[in-house]
Formats: structure tokens, sequence, C-alpha cells
């Protein structure tokens, strides 16, 4: 795959004939990886957090679906099908707030209903097509949201980086982006617990760059807009309702509702895999709630006494009307709304008819 | 010291001569003392959070006063109270933001002051008062903020309990009596990063008594307040202002801001010992911010990679116009403001000319 100069860590990769992961749930401390030699590996490693962040989740799946396909295939090439499809709606099943997931799945699965005889390498050919394309979108969506910094200390919440996609980074490519061209004085991010992703992941993606960063309690996020400060709130996003409203990590809401009180700018960059059309607003959005255990203890320490429990969504919702602009491979929506984003997804399909008739095209137009 | 029928652990305690501390660093893990032979005890337990909790600290401090007498007459019994009111200084230096300390340490200084011959056996009883008058004002609040709570579930925030007063405890004895009394169907407790008195001590408490509580991260408040099952956020103060800002720990101002904008009720309360009339505003509080490890490490483990930074400020301001109502022992201030709050204080201090012309009698009405 192509590389840009400012080029990161990959989260997900396809080598000598199977998945390999970057097992997140080991980072910072150790950087190992996990092969994936089954479809049931992938639903696994996307169940146990092994990898997370609604791109990589879609990536991770679409190369789960070639070895479902893979296998069902080599059991039975006369009847493969079947048996496959079933494999789809048990990788759909492993998350269900990140649209990316059943996006990835239905590409993958549609291709695959049209493939006669062997489907390994035409739906290989098709990850690789999504997971370049989600990278080059990122590298897009980093120009377009860089531009609209200038100076000023940018908040980050949980990981958008190159962790949680193809490659690059959603939110964190915007980060890496302004920081590169000098727009940006400082990073902060939420430490994102229970998970800690902004500690963990964030801060180390950009520790190894050289990027100074900071991190917060999320209790301390108020504060920190309160301040001054900070200019902009630079958010992923799991799922964008056809309304805009944005489905992300819990605490993603109330740094909306904080950074509208206190005049600091609010911006969500997520590619259009990750808009659902057929969703038409936030509070049709699942949001998974996870077991207790990941409050109630860390590293196996518990750090509350027996009989304490927890409540653990991981997502919430966040309206629409709290989000300055929305971030897509196709352009900036300021204020986003209904209108704006049928706008949006409706320009994107009619410019490139041959594409994915779902939220984005099979084929990025500079690909061929 | 007289106990009711729902009293608790006591953090603060003197036995045989000495000051003994419950340390809120091992809990719940384990339940260990510390001893303080001398006012530096005292002071190094204050700084190092071995007891927090602004009423507990200002209770520690005034048992820190009589160690230092102690010492400093058995020094020279001629001339003790140079060298004493040096020890003051350092002891009322340990915290800045809690104004219970210094509160604690003029009463006792002003005392102490006209003190002729060996200061101990006074100024140990001074203490006491101060100790007993505490756990009265929790008991008396938390009669007036139950009175409030009429059903549905309530949410508070670190850990204004026993643990954090002489004894019963603040916002959580006004959890208590509400449980008590029917009154409340549910207790959520924010876990309270970074140093988790809601998981750590909080959930202690409740889960000692039989309540039952559930733990949420920081950033899922938001979400829990917008579903509506909550119809108060209770919490303590470490000060509050002349105008009725309230500074408390990290992450308070965030809630009162989601439950305004989710209809939920704010409650603050805090005995006069922690109203400031000398503040005339929050922006006037000084913030303490603690070291970065408290939110990098956690038991002595990384939690991020080395090179990440932290930003720690450990309390928050809540501005007035925000808070519902304010229970203190003398009464009941809804929407708190320059006028209410003046009212309050000359009206206590009125009706009791013969006490202490801080923020509080020197001796309780019903103790004579």
């Amino acid at each position: 795959m192509k590389r840009r100069e400012d080029d990161t860590v990959r989260a997900v990769s396809w080598t000598e004939g199977r998945l390999r992961l970057l097992d997140q749930r080991r980072l910072p401390d150790a950087i190992e990886t996990l092969d994936c030699h089954a479809m049931t590996d992938a639903a696994q490693a996307i169940r146990d957090l092994v990898v997370r962040g609604a791109p990589a989740i879609g990536i991770t799946a679409a190369y789960g679906v070639v070895l479902a396909a893979r296998a069902r295939y080599a059991q039975s090439p006369s009847n493969w099908k079947a048996g496959f499809l079933q494999d789809l709606d048990s990788l759909g099943a492993t998350r269900p707030t990140a649209i990316n997931l059943a996006w990835a799945i239905r590409r993958m699965s549609r291709l695959a209903m049209s493939i006669e005889g062997d489907p390994e390498r035409v739906l290989l050919a098709e990850a690789f097509r999504i997971h370049e394309e989600d990278i080059e979108a990122n590298y897009r969506m980093g120009d377009l949201g860089a531009a609209l910094i200038s100076g000023g200390a940018v908040m980050t919440h949980c990981n958008a980086g190159a962790l949680a996609t193809g490659g690059y980074g959603t939110a964190l490519g915007v980060v890496r982006r302004a920081w590169r061209s000098g727009r940006l004085g400082e990073v902060y991010a939420g430490e994102t617990r229970p998970w800690l992703q902004g500690s963990r992941l964030t801060a180390w993606e950009l520790v190894q760059e050289g990027i100074p960063v900071t991190l917060v309690c999320e209790g301390a996020a108020a504060s920190l807009l309160r301040q001054g400060d900070v200019g902009w709130v630079v958010v992923g996003a799991d799922r964008v309702a056809a309304n805009g409203d944005v489905a992300n990590k819990i605490g993603t809401y109330a740094l909306a509702v904080h950074a509208r009180r206190h005049g600091v700018r609010f911006m969500v960059v997520a590619p259009t895999s990750t808009v659902d059309m057929d969703c038409p607003t936030g509070d049709r959005i699942p949001v998974e709630l996870r077991g207790e255990d990941e409050v109630l203890r860390l590293a196996g320490r518990p750090l509350a006494p027996a009989g304490a429990k927890a409540w653990n969504p991981v997502f919430d919702i966040t309206p629409a009307e709290l989000i300055d602009v929305l971030v897509t491979e196709c352009g900036v929506v300021q204020r986003p709304d209904d209108q704006k984003l049928a706008n949006l997804m409706s320009h994107w399909k009619a410019s490139y008819p041959t594409g994915e008739p779902l939220n984005g095209p099979a084929t990025r137009p500079d690909r061929g």
C-alpha cells in the first residue's frame, strides 16, 4: 500500500495468508500480535477488543469474511455459500454499535454472492480495497480537518488513530496533519475510562511520533475546556445517524456539551463507511453495554469492594446540534443535519454510480 | 461521642494521646491505621491523602494543633507560642482548596493564644468539640437533605461520607438517611478518577451498610443523567464561596452542567465550616494541581507510555447558578447566592453570639 511521509503503525494486516492483529489489550506495555486463521478467531478478537475502533473493526471483518469463505469453500466447493452466510451473521453480531462492521460484511457478502468458483482471491482483493480506501479516506480527512485548525490546543478522546482504523486515523489523522503543518499548539487526550484508550493507545501513538500529549481524566475535561486554551475538540465516530447524531466512545457527549458551553468547536471525523443512512436518529443506535469488570477491576486487580456493581455503556450519543463540523473523506459538513447528510451521501453515490450501493463506493476513483 | 443507630466508621480519632487515622490510600484492600505522634506526621498524612475530605482534614488539623502545642510546650513552657504559630502555618499549607483546614487551625489558634500554662487539655477539648460538632452537623444535614428526596435514584461523586468527615458524611449522610427512610431507589457513584474515591471509598462505605451501589465512569455520567432515572445529584464541597460557587472534587462541575441540562436537581451538602465568606466568588478559590503520576500510574503500574504528560487538577468550581440546593446544618438554601448566604451566615452568628467569630459556633447549642 501507498504510504505517506507521516504514515503510522498498522493495527490490522494480512500476512502469509492470515489476518494479523496488533493486540491492543497489551499496549503500551507490550507490542504483540495475534494471528487469526479462522473467521471465529477474528470474531473473538473483535469481541475481546484485541482490535477496536469502528473502521479497524470493519477492516478486520472484511478479512474475516475472506477466512470464512476460504474455510467454507474448502469444506464444500459446490455448496459453500449457506454456511458462509451463517458465519457472516455471527461475525456481524460481535459488537453492536460501530456500523462499519455491518457495512464491511455487507459489501463483502454482496460480492461473494456473485462469485463462481474459489472466492478467496476476489474477496481478498476486495478486503484490501476496503483497507486501502480507509487509509486514503483518513489522509483526505486529515487534510480537510487540519485546514480548519489554526493554532491553539486540541482535545481528543478515546483513540481514533492508526490503531482504530486501517492506518493514520480519523481524529488523530487530523491531529497528525495539523501538527505537521504547524497548526497545533498542544494535544490533550481524555484518558478514556474504563479501557483507557486515551492513555494506552492515543498517547502511545503520539509519543512515538514526538507529538507532545497531555492526558486528562474525563472529570477534568470541563475545567480544561473552560480555561480557554483549547480551540477544538476532535473525535472519531462509531456510527453517524442520518440526521447527524453521532455514536462515539462514552464521554464524547459530555465533551460536546462542555465544548458548546465554553465556545470550543466540536469536530467529528468519520469516513462515509461510518454513516448509517438507514438509522434516522441517534436514539436508534444500539449502545453496547459491556461487563462490569471493565470498571471494577484493572489488570486483574480489584478497584472496588466486592458487592459494588457497575454500569458500563461504552458509547454515547452526541446530538447533531452540538456538532460544529463533520469531516468525511468526501467533504466537510458544517452543523450537520438530515438534509446536509442526504446531500453528501447522494452526491457521493451519484459521483461514483458503479460503486457500492450502500454507504460508499466499492472502488476509489483514483484507483480505477 | 453520641452515636446514632445508622452511625459509621470513623476516619479520624484520638486514641491514647495520639491522633489515629484510617489509611484511606489502602482502602478497600486493607483496613490499616496510621498513628500521628507529632504535628509533622499529621501534616504529612494530609498531604499524602492518608486522610482526605474537607471536614476530615479540618478535624485532623485540629488534633494536629494539639500535637504541635504539646511538643512546643514541652520544649519551652515559657515561650512555646512563637514556634507553635510557625507549626500552624506549615500545617495550613498542606492542601490549598478545602477551607475547613484553615478554619479549624484558626479556631484552635485563637483559643491557644488565650491559654496560660499547659495548653493540651484545653486544646484537646476544643478539637473534640470540632469533631463532635461536625458529626452533629452531618446528622442534621442528613435529615434536611433526605427530606428533599422522594423516590428515584441519586447520583453522588467522590466520597463525601464518613471517611471524608468526622463521621456519617455530608452527601453520603443524606444518602444514608434517605435510604433508611425509604426515600431512595438506587445509588450511583462516579468512580472518581484519578484517585477512585468513588470506587474505593464510597462503594466501600455503602456496601458495608447494605446500601446497593452502582459505579459509573465519569464519562458515562452524562448518559446516566440523560436516562431520567436519577432525580438528584448529591455532592459535598471543599469550599463554598460567598456567592454560592462551590469547589468540589474534579468532575463535579460537569455533573452540575449535565444535571441542569437533563432536569436533574443538584444538591450540595456542606457544613458552615466549609463556607468561606472571605472568598467572594469561585474563581478566587485555589484549585490544587496534584502530581501527574496519579493519572499516569495506578498502584505503581504505568497506565500510559513514558513521555506522556498529565494535567491533574483535583477540584473544580461549580457556579452557584447550577446549584439547586445548598444544605447546611443550619438550614437549606435554595438557589444560593450572595444575599442568601450572607443571611444564612449572619443568622447563624447572631443566634450563637458567644460562639466562634468565624464560620460557626465554638459550641453547639444542644451541648451547652
